[in-house]
C-alpha cells in the first residue's frame, strides 16, 4: 500500500560504476540478497552514517575505510544486519572487505561493507563469502532494478531514481541511485540505506559538502515512527568519468544544476521510504512556516510528525487541528504566542490567530484529508525561517506489521 | 480493558472536603458532568499545570486565581475542554467563577475553573450555569465515588484513592482523591485531571513544594503517548481539619509519613491513567538505573517509552531486545558505551554488555512479556541516578480508539 510510489524499470548506467548480484542465502533462499557496486580508479565516495550510539559493525568499519583510503567496492548484503553482535560483528565486517579485496587485487579498506536485516544474529559467513565471486562474476553497469529490489527487507517496493542532466553546454552528467527502508527499524530488520551515484567530476571536499547537506534536507528530514536505525547508511558516489572539468567550488557556474540535479535524487530517494513506511496510507508534508530559528522550525514540525494522535488522525481523514495545536504547544518552543498561530492544509485555512478560522469548513477539511497526499502547514509568526519534515499516517497496518511479526 | 485497575467504592471522607455533582448536560444527557468542590475556609491548595504553550483558558484562569486568593471551590465539567476557544474562552472560564461566587457568598477569584472534553467548541454556557444550584444543593462529603465518575471523559474506569495514616501517635490523616485521563489528549477530548485532598495541617509554602515534589515523581512520569494536553491540571487540598499542630517544615519528624503516604496517593493516582490508557494491554515500568544524571536517565526512560516499535513489540508479547538497544542509542546521551549497556525484564537479563546475554532463552522473555505488569530496567553503567517512567504497549485498540471516534 505504498503511496504514489512507482517502480522504476530504466536506469541511465553511471559511466564507472558497474554493479554485481548473488543469491547468498544469508536468510531466505532464491532472492537476491548480495550486492556488490564496483567504482572506477578515481571515484569520489561521501557519506553520512546514523547519529544512533549504538551503530551497527559495517558501519564503524565503512567510516574508518571512508576515512582511510579511495573506495573501489561496496558490498551490501541483506537479511541480517550484523548489528548488537560484539566483537565477532566487527571481525565478520571486516574478513568481508579483506575476502573481496583478495578476489580484486584492492586493499581491505578500499572496500565498504554493509548490512540490512535481523539484529543481534551472527552473520552467516560461510554462505556471504560463498557469494562474492558469483557476484563480482555478474557485475554490469545495467543492473541497476535487482540492485534496488536486492537490498530490499520488508519494503514492499524497489525505489530507484535516475537522471541525465545537461550542465551546461555539452556537458551532461548521470545520476542514478537506489535506496531502501520502510520505517526506521523493521521488525526485527534494520536500516534505511541509499546508494547515489553519478559520472559528475566534483572535487572530493566539495563532494562531502554536498553530501552532508543534500541529506540533511532529504534523508534527515523524514521519519516514519521516531526510530533511528544503528545501521542506516547514505552514499553519495562521484565517479568522475564524465567528459567534464572538475567542479571543486559552489562558485562554479555549473553548480547549482549539478546540485539541483542531486537534490531531486536526494528528496525522490528519501521520500520513497516515507512513501513506502510501514502501513502508510498517507504521504504527508510539515511545513513550518514564519519560525525564528531552524532549530524551532523543526522541533515543531517533528513533534507534530510524531504525534500519535496527528498521525491516528490523518489514519482517519479527520482534519482534527485540536490535535495539532496541541502538539505545536508541546513542541518546547519558547515564548510561543497562541494567537499567532495559523495552521494551513494545502490552501486550506484551518487555524486562525489560535482559534478555528471563521472560513473553515468540516467538508474542506475533509476534502484535503480524504487525498493521498496532504501538506500541512504551519505558521508560527516569530520569523522567516520554513522547515519541512516528510512522514505518514499510524494505521491498523502499523501495528500489525511490528507486533504480529514474530507471531 | 484497563491493566490491573480496580475502581474504588468507599473513600474516607476528608474533613473541609464537600462535593456536589449535577448532570449539566455539557455535552451528553443524562450523565453526570459537573462537580463543585466546597473546601472549608483555611484550607491550603497547591496546584501544577500544564506546560504547554497553548494551555486552555480555564488553566489560565485557575492558575492566576490560586495566585491571587485562598480558594474556596472548584468547579469542572466534562464535554467540553473550553480550549482553543479563544476571547470569549476566557469570558466564560470567568463568568463560571463568578456565578458560582454570587451563590456562595465568596469572591470570584476563591473559585478554581477546569474543563476538560472537546476542543474548539464553545462551552454551552446556558447549561452549565443552570447546574450549579443544583450541584450546591447536594454537596456532601460522600460523594467521592460519583465524583470520580462525573470527571470522565473516555476513561472506562473511575479512578480514585482513600487512605487514613497515624502520622505519630494519635494524629492521624485521611487523603482521598480521584483522577481522570486515559491518553494525555483523547480523540477531540483533553486532559489529565487530578485532584488529592487531605486533612493535614500543612503549611502552604511547603504544600507548594510537596505538590511540585510529588507530581514531578507520578504525574509527570507517566506517558501513553507522549502528548501533553492544553489543559492537564493536579491539584494538592489540604484542608487544615484534623486534630494536629501544623507541619511547616521538612524536618518535622512527622514530615516523612505525611510525604510517603501522598506519594503512594499520587503514584495510584497517576499508575490509574496508564493502566487505563488508551487500548492499554500492558502496564509498564520503564526503569534507567546507573545514569550519569537525572536528566539522561529521563531521556533514555522516554525514548524508550514513546518508541512505537518497542510499544508494538510490548502488544505483540515479544522479547525484543534489539528495538530497545536501538531506542537506547538514539537518546542523545553523550559518549555512551554499548558494551557497558544491561538491560533486564524484571529479573531475566536479556542484554549483558551490549549484546544478547548467554544466559537469556526466548522462552524467558516470552514467560515475561506475557505478563500484563512489566519492569523493563536499563543499566547504562555510567553513575548511580535511577529513574522510573510508566507507560503502556500500542495496541490496535489505540490506533481504533483515536483513529475511528469520528468515523
Amino acid at each position: 500500500m505504498a503511496v504514489g510510489l512507482e517502480v522504476l524499470q530504466n536506469y541511465h548506467p553511471v559511466k564507472g560504476v558497474c554493479i554485481g548480484i548473488a543469491q547468498a542465502g544469508v536468510k531466505y533462499e532464491n532472492r537476491d540478497d548480495l550486492v556488490i557496486f564496483e567504482l572506477a580508479p578515481g571515484s569520489r565516495v561521501s557519506g553520512v552514517f546514523t547519529l544512533n550510539a549504538f551503530c551497527a559493525a559495517p558501519v564503524q568499519v565503512a567510516k574508518k575505510h571512508l576515512a582511510q583510503a579511495d573506495t573501489r567496492y561496496l558490498v551490501i548484503n541483506t537479511g541480517n544486519a550484523n548489528a548488537g553482535t560484539g566483537p565477532q560483528g566487527m571481525t565478520d565486517a571486516l574478513t568481508t572487505c579483506e575476502e573481496l579485496a583478495k578476489l580484486t587485487g584492492v586493499e581491505a579498506n578500499q572496500v565498504l561493507p554493509f548490512s540490512t536485516g535481523v539484529i543481534g544474529e551472527p552473520l552467516p559467513m560461510e554462505k556471504l563469502l560463498a557469494g562474492l565471486s558469483p557476484a563480482l562474476a555478474k557485475v554490469s553497469d545495467n543492473v541497476w532494478p535487482d540492485a534496488a529490489a536486492g537490498i530490499m527487507t520488508t519494503d514492499t517496493l524497489p525505489k530507484g531514481y535516475s537522471q541525465q542532466v545537461e550542465v551546461t553546454t555539452g556537458e551532461t552528467i548521470s545520476i542514478s541511485g537506489i535506496s531502501k527502508g520502510a520505517g526506521m527499524i523493521m521488525p526485527n530488520m534494520a536500516t534505511m540505506l541509499a546508494y547515489l551515484t553519478t559520472d559528475a567530476v566534483i572535487a572530493k571536499p566539495l563532494l562531502d559538502l554536498m553530501c552532508k547537506d543534500l541529506a540533511d534536507k532529504s534523508f534527515n528530514r523524514v521519519t516514519v515512527d521516531g526510530d533511528t536505525s544503528t545501521n542506516d547508511s547514505c552514499l553519495l558516489i562521484a565517479t568522475a568519468q564524465a567528459d567534464m572539468a572538475e567542479i571543486s567550488s559552489k562558485d562554479d557556474p555549473r553548480y547549482a544544476a549539478v546540485y539541483n540535479a542531486l537534490l531531486e535524487a536526494f528528496m525522490v530517494l528519501s521520500h520513497a521510504i516515507v512513501r513506502d513506511g510501514e502501513g502508510a496510507t498517507k504521504f504527508v508534508t510539515m511545513e513550518v512556516q514564519q519560525a525564528a530559528s531552524v532549530q524551532e522550525a523543526l522541533d515543531v514540525a517533528y513533534t507534530v510528525a510524531h504525534s500519535p494522535l496527528v498521525k491516528t488522525a490523518l489514519f482517519a481523514c479527520d482534519a482534527n487541528w485540536g490535535r495539532i495545536l496541541a502538539a505545536v504547544g508541546r513542541a518546547g518552543v519558547q515564548d510561543m504566542v497562541l494567537e499567532d498561530i495559523d495552521i494551513y492544509l494545502d490552501d486550506v485555512c484551518i487555524v486562525k490567530s489560535g482559534g478555528r478560522a471563521a472560513s473553515y469548513t468540516e467538508e474542506a477539511g475533509a476534502a484535503i484529508f480524504a487525498q493521498q497526499e496532504i501538506t500541512i502547514s504551519i505558521r508560527l509568526g516569530r520569523g522567516d525561517v520554513t522547515e519541512r519534515v516528510w512522514t505518514t499516517d499510524l494505521s491498523h497496518d502499523y501495528v500489525s506489521i511490528n507486533a504480529d511479526y514474530r507471531s
